[in-house]
């Protein structure tokens, strides 16, 4: 899906929601435990009553290794699932030398269809651009993560000007792409890095999890983060999926989605 | 697997060579494309050929997901094979925030057997602390990789005393486990950072790849990074695997692997 598209969708749905699907098999209510895949199944009744009011679906690889090759089936088939009409993520992390990043590419662009991967920067260069070698694919790169541990690194000055080291991150990686195929991950519990972020790279689409369960704040991030084509995928994945655990599930989840559309509606009305 | 256990391998074997598994289905033999899991198989001919001069395996995950469901099958049947006196590595360069890293320790750990998984430090601590929660399980944390994107931000200066951020890396991590739990990966490309890096961390195993068709040196490598226990797991995949792509595969690969143990057998003496 192209920037453009990914932004009609927004003005349409008014919503620049981002569900994420970490579908764990311990915490689906019980009733779905007796279907022949109750992980897919989980997935395809979140998506039908989110859909209306999401423009992305995020994935988390982990939850379906944890169920081994019958996990991979589980999110093939949701991925077949999802509309056309929404950006799909993998999130992956992944990011390996330059042949192994290429066969990561083709896992999931080519075999799974997936937008586009989530991927880690460690390793530099050649592990990122195999991703970006697939017309109209993203790659999503890990800049400054909202978990706790993301600062033991992240926020090392790496030059005499005191930049850090997600700053350099994003300043070298931006070159190796265009903002038509590279977004970076931006957690929501740091809004201060979000404002410096958006000065390195104005255009760009950030990705952004933390709000919910681990504590962000959706305005402070609009107000820091957002750019006129909106250029903000919020992630929730716990305070959507999760909100139920009975076999009312999907209502539960359809108005945590709804409650966050409406916000994120009025605060579009800026743009 | 413990260290000392691994240790003692390495003294019955006289190899510290770990044989990357990274099974290209269009690289493996023509005439093993009719067997029902090609890669299976490959991978199985490829254990029995090598499995004297060798103490690990190394799958690479990469290659694998690259076929999907079918792919993980695989790889699962793959760890089913290697006999219990071989440590097991699933090269995967995972981690993510606290209870995903869980649910990747839990994939490759508990369903799978792995002894350890490479891990990418980048999300910091409480992304890699759950793969140190198992007993007798190992993460192997990458520092300073051997592809040339290893030198984009592994070698940046994070501190005034010039530390660089590999060094950072090894320094911090290192306090969150043990010898007995931690691994670092240290390409062979990289002999000057591989002797800065013993001094950190004198009695951590080192995995080292890049020996081969990266372009690494073994007698480099043992003599800035070998100590009192050995402390080293070199890798060779590409120079084993897919030396000859005849019938007779078995035969060069196995050569292959003991040309490479018989030069760790004499180095070996010197310990």
């Amino acid at each position: 899906m192209t920037r453009q598209a990914l932004f009609e969708q927004i003005k349409k749905k008014e919503s620049f929601l981002c569900v994420g699907l970490d579908t764990d098999i311990k915490k689906i209510p019980q009733h779905l435990l007796s279907s022949e895949d109750p992980i897919f199944e989980f997935n395809k009744q979140i998506i039908d009553a989110t859909y209306q009011n999401a423009v992305a679906y995020k994935p988390n690889t982990a939850f379906y290794e944890a169920q081994g090759a019958k996990g991979w089936e589980s999110l093939q088939k949701t991925l077949e699932y999802i509309p056309d009409d929404i950006f799909t993520i993998a999130d992956a992390k992944r990011a390996d030398i330059g042949n192994t990043s290429s066969m990561y590419a083709r896992a999931f662009f080519e075999n799974m269809h997936f937008d586009s991967v989530t991927v880690a920067p460690y390793m530099g260069s050649d592990s990122v651009k195999p991703f970006l070698d697939f017309e109209g694919k993203w790659a999503i790169i890990l800049a400054a993560t909202s978990n706790p541990g993301g600062l033991d690194f992240q926020n090392l000055p790496v030059s005499e000007k005191n930049e850090k080291l997600y700053e350099r991150v994003i300043r070298k990686s931006s070159e190796w792409g265009t903002s038509d195929n590279i977004m970076y991950v931006v957690g929501a519990t740091r809004p201060e890095a979000l404002k410096e972020i958006r000065k390195l790279v104005p255009d760009h689409f950030l990705l952004i999890p933390g709000v919910g369960a681990q504590g962000g704040d959706l305005n402070a991030v609009c107000q820091n983060g957002m750019n006129k084509h909106c250029g903000l995928l919020v992630n929730s994945s716990r305070g959507i999926i999760y909100t139920d655990s009975s076999e009312n599930f999907t209502s539960s989840a359809g108005k945590a989605a709804q409650e966050i559309q409406l916000e994120m509606a009025h605060i579009l009305q800026r743009l």
